[in-house]
């Protein structure tokens, strides 16, 4: 099962769950991962940033991703295989692949600043892990200081055959959408996958701009999975209607250092996950925020009852 | 009339209206002051990012603060002064005082790092301007790459007696919030008015933590002013309520590069400028940036009346 | 006179000259512009950053300039009108204008990071400034992080008839100057006047990889104007030895924060400003930096008399 | 053997020797060893950047390391363990001491801002690789863009007693140097062991000011290390002819990017590696920049025989 250019839907990005004293919970990663399968993901994303990725040793990264893949099932893996040089993503690289990852995903170093800096660095990163191994472009320049234009990426995709999808997450991002469909409607470009990150912020219009779904960690998966789903299917009203309502808390979680935290405590109340331990260095929830989450949560649950959690 | 450190309420940060020929638009910002008046604001912000200050040549810039200053009447008016040197900053911030503004906002320049040199270049900054100029704080480290903890903040408070207030623009930003709400608790600091930008995308919780309000563009200051008085009030729930309908608008208003032109759009269409004309360069909204901004309009417009502009 | 694409020697970055008090000191002036005229200089370039720009209300930068351009006579002079608007750009650049200068240089905002976003960039700054005035583009990855393949300088020489020169300070930039003549000599971008900036740490090689020169601020504009005839004449050995003798103070006026106070120090020890006095904020030598610099002229002098300052 | 804070001399900063193919060569691991320690290096540094460690798989990483250690006999060896998590970090570290390390050398990540993040940092990361592990603070703001006040090196030597040593190339340097021996005189930091970087561009100066002496990677670590010693004993007018001599080459190799390229070719022309091979990407050097190098060479060769490589 290989990553391709028609992906379609969710690919939740997978926190790692640990126990409070630090140990990797692979009980908690096969209950999570049984979840996003019912919850209507349609492929999952592991050992990216959010998934604590530089926390983990190199054995401990494989354990995680093996045991996501092997529950995973149908469903198809990417993994996250970012690293300051091509030795150490082409080592993890194939280690995910043997395990049977459907492909991995990329982000740009930080240092990289020209159009033809960026293409080339993607050129010597799918030759470093193989030309065979289907590659997502992160594409995030509020975390790495790289921006990519529209023309930049559709050289990548030419350059480049294995490169099977966008993890769209620029801010402002509509109008990238609209031009990269732009290329592919008039046939300068071969269709890609794209899918949205940015915590979600943005899904509800990123849909009918043309994005094919989502890939971001947001503690409530099934409503990506609804919003996208209704939006595929012309109800925009119902789409917007719950994806506003969700966006107090998004918006809340989005936010970056604290996210993870909030993420990882909302996904413990779901019972999706033992604990909302995070390794160190991690942001701690102060009580007020702990607090303003409840709020959040429990205004929400008045529009969404997976959001009524049992009380505290 | 002098800016103190009690301030409270909305300090909307006025746009610059122009004309569609580029010609600053004095009608507006004449209908546009009035607006504010009316709506709650108990001050104002011109000249700054937003206000397209870098656009408008010195003698342009003077007037545009000199009619708002005229307009505003007994409303405070702070000018933002942030200039590549002290020179240029002292110069504008004399003639900003001289035509009756009450304060200025300066931001630092995105060559700090360490805690010292911050704190040296406020010291410094102010020393320029005149030490009985009351000035504003800018701490906006998304867009200034300039990281200012609350140590840092109580240094720069306690070292300017003429420091009368922190726009306070961090992100994450509660807990930043919380602590220096703390530090004036234990003493530590004495008290200053914090008021909050970042397009408003946290007020509902902001004015919790102990912020006195906002100091932000978006296109519905009367909202902004609502909710901060009925946070203040105790109405919780009217409060999260009348900013959970507005929020899908303003997180489309608050993206980078795009957000001026939706905000001036918006304000066209509610009949508070003119016209929705930004000086170049600036980015255009697309056809489907409009379609989407009426759409959230429309949907806005049954929870709040105010959204309900005549149809185009 | 007007700039043109046909510039070749030493344009000194001219320092502002202050006295102790820090008042402008015109008498300096005068005495620096006829030393660059003896000197061997074929232009002059003022109100750069080495210039203390920033610190300079805007009257007093179209004095400084205007005192520049009137004694420098028939040497001309090139006016720095970096701002961070257009506004302020066009307006700096046409009192430069105005006042007899011959063209104009312009840096990229640190915010550019595509190279699309570079090239508008200048598109929009020339017709900001107007068509018919020569620019300089200021190619400095080092200071303001923006980064310009040959390929973006061919396309701003192309789309601007009005580019005339490149001040050249990318870090490591042989190999830019030798692609650009390149393009030139393969007729895909037109003769453009390269000069050197970077201190001058580089301009050895520069000469031989086919710039036309320095323009730079080093205190010995002397030097740089005997290494750059020499080099041209072929005297290959002259041009190293002398350079060489003098790489040690170079590389020591050449770091950044502290070089102006060393290029202003010697600059006065020489005779050529009476003061080394810079407005605030600057950073001074302290007593060990003077000994140092002391230490390094006096082993200069047995090579180049002209380093032979009276003793303190 | 444990690297502590009187440490003194030149640790060369070692490249990793590969082979036309790219394999790593361990008989000039070997050669280089010897070179060194016959050279009067008195330590030694790997894996930095400058040793390719970014392009090492993990195990190859440890094996290069493991290599340098075993021959190196009694000197000792530091290696850099710099990752963007601490669990690799601490991995590595592991690794490494138990190979027989005398140390690690940490550098701070880019997003290190304020002073309380770098101290936190270095607190974590003494934790994470264990209380006992000698460490170097590698201070490099240029490539790093973060900036360690003095008062800041002080708190991450107060508050971490296995920190031992700073490799300083802080530009410009000399008066933090000073600052931190002012803090030994005074009595308000323990003394550590201050080597310093920047490619050995200002080592002249560096010594005299109170360093110990260099950790950097310049192709001749002979010159360095003799530098170091007439320094220290008092033969100043020595010790600078011979640095000057070197700094026209010095300064060619300083340059980011190629820099590695020019120092692999130089040391593989002196006979200490078999080939200059770099793995991918690595810059390379065109022909007109081996020739400037050779002129570099020849002309150095007058002044100091070790240059005279035998003709191409």
């Amino acid at each position: 099962m290989r990553l391709n250019a028609s992906e379609r839907g969710v690919f939740p990005i997978a926190p790692t769950p640990f126990d409070a004293g630090g140990a990797i919970d692979l009980a908690s990663i096969d209950r999570l991962t049984d979840f996003y399968a019912d919850s209507g993901a349609t492929g999952l994303t592991v050992l990216g940033v959010m998934g604590e990725a530089p926390k983990l040793a190199p054995d401990e990264a494989l354990a995680v991703a093996g045991r996501f893949i092997a529950r995973a099932g149908r469903l198809p893996v990417i993994v996250g295989v970012s690293a300051p040089g091509f030795a150490a993503m082409a080592a993890l690289a194939r280690s995910a692949m043997d395990a049977g990852a459907a492909g991995v995903m990329i982000a740009p170093p930080n240092t990289l600043r020209t159009d033809d800096q960026i293409v080339a660095y993607y050129a010597q990163a799918s030759e470093a892990i193989g030309a065979d191994v289907p590659f997502v472009i992160q594409d995030y320049p509020l975390n790495f200081s790289v921006v990519m234009t529209p023309g930049v990426i559709a050289r990548i995709v030419s350059d480049n055959p294995s490169c099977a999808m966008l993890k769209h997450e620029d801010w402002p991002g509509l109008e990238k959408i609209s031009s990269l469909r732009g290329f592919e409607a008039e046939g300068s470009m071969r269709r890609i996958s794209i899918l949205c990150g940015n915590g979600g912020l943005f899904l509800d219009f990123e849909c009918e701009r043309g994005a094919d779904g989502a890939m971001t960690g947001y503690a409530f998966p099934d409503m990506l999975a609804d919003v996208v789903r209704l939006s595929g299917s012309g109800a925009r009203e119902a789409a917007h209607d719950l994806f506003d309502a969700h966006l107090p808390l998004l918006r809340y979680e989005q936010q970056p250092g604290i996210g993870l935290a909030v993420r990882k405590y909302v996904m413990a109340r779901r019972g999706l996950i033992a604990s909302d331990a995070q390794r160190r260095p991690g942001a701690a929830m102060s009580a007020r925020a702990v607090a303003e989450v409840e709020y959040l949560l429990a205004r929400l649950a008045r529009h969404d009852p997976r959001a009524a959690v049992r009380p505290l």
